[in-house]
């Protein structure tokens, strides 16, 4: 039943926005990046630290106003073991400040494997009698192209530790129709996997009427993003897609129901890099994330009415 | 052309085995837990380092005999950075030790972030002037579900970096078919994905006929073995399943083409637990390792003819 938690954050802040820490080390000021490679060179250790800082920076200027971030697992992983750390880092930071927080992994396995993924990223791994969290994010995106086997064991843990997933449906580039929109018997790839996410979350439906399976469907595809909300009544979206790859608000909107919920949005380099934008001074990279933050969320609840 | 390298392997040493390196802690002999628990306690570090140790054993008594190893990314990330600090340190020194290296990610995403997941798993990441090489795998698995858009950032790297990249089309678990058997235009749905492969490889063909664009197909399924040989003649491919998941070596032969080549087969808990099986002193673990890849090898290529 997690995305309770997330729904009721977006409702008290009227704001259905998730900022998407994907932090390129371009996107981090030059001062940030010296700072740390005085110390340790040109390292990945040092990119690390510097990535966390400016991770720290961006939601002590934003978690009053947005319920979510949304770090991208990719861009920690180029960063080898110590950009690991950071996504730690940066996880229980942001849970610190109160925000909630999905992962970005599009993991996917089976069985015994999807239940590693589980634990990793969800859940806690046994060392002897300590029960450890690796990361402890509140939701992760998933795959789903391998049917039930790599979703049941995410179902436990969303179950036993109030946690989310969000399965890729209809996703927002443009090679995605490639295999999502070919039909069967009459039906896009991309509705049977919706209906999949529908079946998986039957179970465990919270009190907004939404279950712990959410799906991924792309604001670059309005028209899709309507359908799949009459279709599948019980789902959450995540919207990537806003602003830097062309959906507009207007378009998002059909992602949302009558009670102007039942989706979040995703922002990543237009936040992140609103310094770069505004052509102000590097030191104010985070007030300038908070001020496009401001305008993403105007913009949105210009169209969309949350009860 | 990167399975040019793993095919030339295979050959020389007559095995087309890949072990799978999925160290659960359980796995680990528990006098290697105790050493690295007296010191850093049961922790995930403590854990992380036991696995190192573990892999590094089996790693020297299986590489004059296997050509490749494939961790699965899962069973890192779950001891979080300290597991993933295992994960490039068993790479590098499976790749010391002359082996083919292929990560277990089925990673996916598009445009900058598979960029992103390249350069970590088989690119390099620039920090400042300096090249960086975070994982430095020789071939990384792949999910396809969300098009080209996914697969082009690693061709380019396959090609620059001889790397290659093994897509999922029919895994092995029992709800693969929920999506994977369904029918677009009469065709399978991991037909349809495997089309993809061979096109995706069209421009990387080696000298053994095979692209830098693998697929995996699981042993489980040998009459879609069989089917997908044929309609792929240009696609390495990966085979989980056998043994553990209940794939036989009579059943595995189908992914091969007449010269006894075009395929890898994976065996991950049989060898790494053969010290189990056998009921052999814990200490000989490596050893039991060494004697089950033997045995897998002598049952496949009683099956299969390598020229």
């Amino acid at each position: 039943m997690s995305f309770d938690r997330l729904i009721t954050k977006i409702r008290e802040m009227k704001n259905p926005t998730v900022v998407g820490l994907d932090p390129k080390l371009a996107y981090v000021p030059s001062y940030i990046q010296k700072t740390y490679m005085d110390v340790d060179g040109e390292s990945l250790k040092a990119a690390s630290r510097a990535i966390f800082r400016f991770n720290q920076e961006i939601i002590d200027a934003i978690c009053d106003i947005v319920p979510a971030i949304k770090p991208q697992a990719a861009y920690y992983e180029m960063y080898g073991h110590h950009g690991i750390k950071t996504l730690e880092r940066t996880i229980r930071y942001a849970k610190l400040k109160g925000m909630f927080v999905i992962t970005d992994g599009k993991r996917n396995d089976i069985g015994a494997t999807m239940e590693a993924y589980t634990a990793a990223h969800l859940g806690t791994t046994m060392v002897g009698e300590n029960e450890c969290t690796p990361f402890g994010a509140d939701a992760l995106t998933v795959n789903g192209y391998l049917g039930s086997d790599g979703i049941n064991p995410l179902l436990r843990t969303c179950k036993e530790h109030d946690k989310g997933i969000f399965v890729l449906v209809k996703t927002s580039n443009p090679s995605s129709g490639e295999l999502q929109d070919r039909l069967i018997d009459g039906v896009p790839v991309y509705a049977i996997m919706g209906d999949m996410c529908e079946a998986w979350g039957r179970e465990q439906i919270g009190q907004y009427g939404y279950s712990s399976v959410g799906a991924v469907v792309g604001a670059t595809y309005p028209e899709q993003l309507r359908e799949l909300r009459a279709r599948l009544p019980h789902t959450m979206f995540l919207v990537p897609g806003y602003g830097a790859q062309g959906g507009g608000a207007a378009g998002v909107a059909g992602a949302f129901d009558a009670n102007g919920l039942g989706a979040i949005v995703n922002s990543s380099r237009a936040i992140m890099c609103a310094y770069q934008k505004e052509g102000c001074d590097e030191h104010e990279f985070a007030q300038a994330a908070r001020r496009e933050a401001i305008r993403m969320r105007e913009d949105l609840t210009s169209y969309i009415d949350i009860k």
